[in-house]
């Protein structure tokens, strides 16, 4: 009866669909897995919760190293990793995006941190970042697909650079692991970091690190006590598996729940789901006659997590991207210099075919409404890929 | 339908009532505010809720200072506070437990840590602290109630000293805000901080932050990125209120909940509702014939969040606990050195009468499982206080 209460609270509420490049929508299984009574986050049933993510995100991680997952959004996790083993060292940063820019400005507080530049949702300046590494970077960062882009780098390629120069490799996994294809360990990632509320559907406010051998025996000095990667080594090691410090218990509950939900569908199904939804995407803005934003090549791709698309010449950001949520569909905008350039429409995580068909139509209505000729019925297009 | 499955699937597993100094039993209320669909962290909607948070705080800390959220534990909490304003300086850091320790060993990440120590649970060495005030410490960390002693130290009193030589005062109020009576600014506290899965009954994995002008004013060059208090003022200070990093929107859901509890039932009767509960574990404690373990006098008082009672002789820690957990209860037992040496109840939260009646009710039987000789009955001394 009190479970009926607060139903009906809750959902007397509007809920909006979020196609964002994260949040994401989260199941109903992985929500509810939060409401139970607080557990001891020192007794075994934490630990086997901890257990059980661990065991899954390394398979979404591609790798056999130590996994950790630390109470603090994504930035916290690209932190532990800078700190831990970028103090006073040379850090080549590739910057082709926002978050690029973000493991920069992070690196500045640790390191000799270099920005290898280029513009957002271009190609990484791969010689650019030879020539750092010829004169001595030790460290390399990657975000691996580029949200605010909309671009995927080529992981695999920068992998094997950093192992030619013997440096190491960090890279930011947070838009594509658990969507896209990840193997830190075949493309010699030696940090790799993710978080909980892009593609495994979980809430915000975990963020997961792996970390290689090559890595721990290249740790700096004096990282920040909450972020330090050897505490979260100590405590995971033990029986029962913990965290230094107390853990966001709801949220360990939760992505345990989002972590089975992906051994269940397969993680090779998921994966192919995400570049389906994102193909859906793609497929509507080619037929409307929009550009898609990034500028790839044979080593760049569109990512398959968050399509972004060019506004065209007299559409406007806030009036086509209200028409959309007066629906009840949120869609993002460009973020800094893109304002108004491009809008972002997300497949993280659990989206299927009826949000990415409804977020579609909306946008296709909204367009139209917005003053925009489309060349041909791009929802049709989707139905297509989706079908 | 779906939500009565998802009830008994939630509570066929065994819950155990948690009476520990954290995490505590989390009201119904806060639990399911967790389990709403994900909204956007950059909309008016998760600014108001957090902006509920804030207000509650603010009256619980004391304070009209600034106020943050961050999404980590408490010890990210703790950390911020060092890491803002203790970088190159001379830091008292007065311990007497556990967490005091804690604090000094942050700030030997940060300034030079001066340890300003007594034994667990005794009072504060004053004359040591004035020493080290008088050859130029700059800084002071106190831990207001010490979970691990039970102890509860003089804030007032080393706010008063701080004061008089200038130095910035840090005080973790992890166990005490929310709880017992704090008065940051009446106490001259620069920076304070608190923990959600304490006092406030909400889940862990947020730490609260205030931040004094005189604070503001020695700011300190390079802190951690994610832990940066001057971004969670910029981002705290726009419409609608954000975080700088993406934040853990469920636990502020919850946490607004908890907050807007602790209106509803007054802060006073609440802070008084902790020192009933406390007392009654004290009358069982001492009816009993046991020593509570805080070392007390003027200054220096008892938890009214937690109780730490020494074990008598005989009384094996492990079987005792043992016992009790058989009934579904789980109370603490000492840290470190205090191991076997101490148990430890809590009474944080939306603990009341019923769960410390039981609570006592087990204690009493264990005691005498374990061979001892009780004086007096502890659960009806308890009763008298309560009823």
């Amino acid at each position: 009866m009190l479970i009926q209460i607060y139903y009906e609270q809750i959902y007397m509420e509007k809920e909006l669909l979020l196609m964002l490049p994260g949040p994401v929508p989260i199941p109903e299984r992985v929500r509810f897995a939060m409401s139970r009574q607080a557990i001891n986050h020192r007794s075994p049933e934490f630990g086997a919760a901890y257990a059980d993510c661990v065991r899954v995100l390394k398979t979404a991680f591609g790798t056999t190293n130590d996994l950790f997952v630390i109470s603090g959004s994504g930035t916290a996790g690209m932190e532990a990793a800078i700190a831990g083993v970028g103090r006073d060292k040379e850090i080549a940063c590739i910057v082709n995006g926002k978050f690029g820019e973000r493991l920069y400005k992070i690196s500045q507080r640790y390191g000799k941190a270099h920005e290898i530049k280029s513009d957002w949702g271009t190609p990484v300046n791969l010689e650019a970042l030879k020539a750092q590494l010829e004169t001595g970077a030790q460290i390399v960062t990657l975000v691996h697909n580029e949200t605010s882009a909309g671009i995927k780098n080529p992981a695999e390629e920068i992998g094997k650079l950093c192992r030619k120069h013997d440096a190491l490799f960090i890279m930011d996994g947070i838009t594509s692991i658990g969507g896209d294809v990840v193997e830190a360990d075949k493309w010699g990632v030696d940090i790799a970091i993710t978080g909980s509320q892009k593609c495994f559907a979980a809430p915000a406010g975990l963020a997961m690190v792996s970390v290689s051998k090559r890595a721990w025996e290249r740790v700096t000095r004096n990282p920040p006590y909450y972020l330090d990667l050897a505490a979260y080594k100590k405590s995971a090691s033990g029986t029962p598996m913990e965290t230094p410090y107390t853990p966001a218990v709801p949220l360990f509950l939760a992505l345990r729940e989002s972590c089975l939900m992906i051994e269940e569908e397969g993680l090779p199904v998921r994966i192919a789901r995400h570049k389906k939804m994102s193909g859906a995407v793609q497929a509507a803005a080619k037929t409307w006659g929009l550009s898609l934003f990034p500028k790839t090549d044979k080593l760049h791709s569109c990512s398959s997590t968050v399509t972004a698309i060019e506004y065209p010449a007299g559409v406007r950001d806030d009036e086509m991207r209200g028409i959309i949520k007066k629906m009840g569909i949120v869609i993002a905008g460009g973020q800094d210099h893109l304002k108004g350039k491009i809008f972002r429409i997300g497949s993280m995580g659990a989206v299927s075919a009826p949000e990415i068909l409804a977020t579609l139509a909306a946008t296709q209505h909204a367009l139209t409404k917005c003053g925009f000729q489309r060349k041909g019925d791009g929802v049709e297009a989707a139905a297509e890929v989706l079908g």
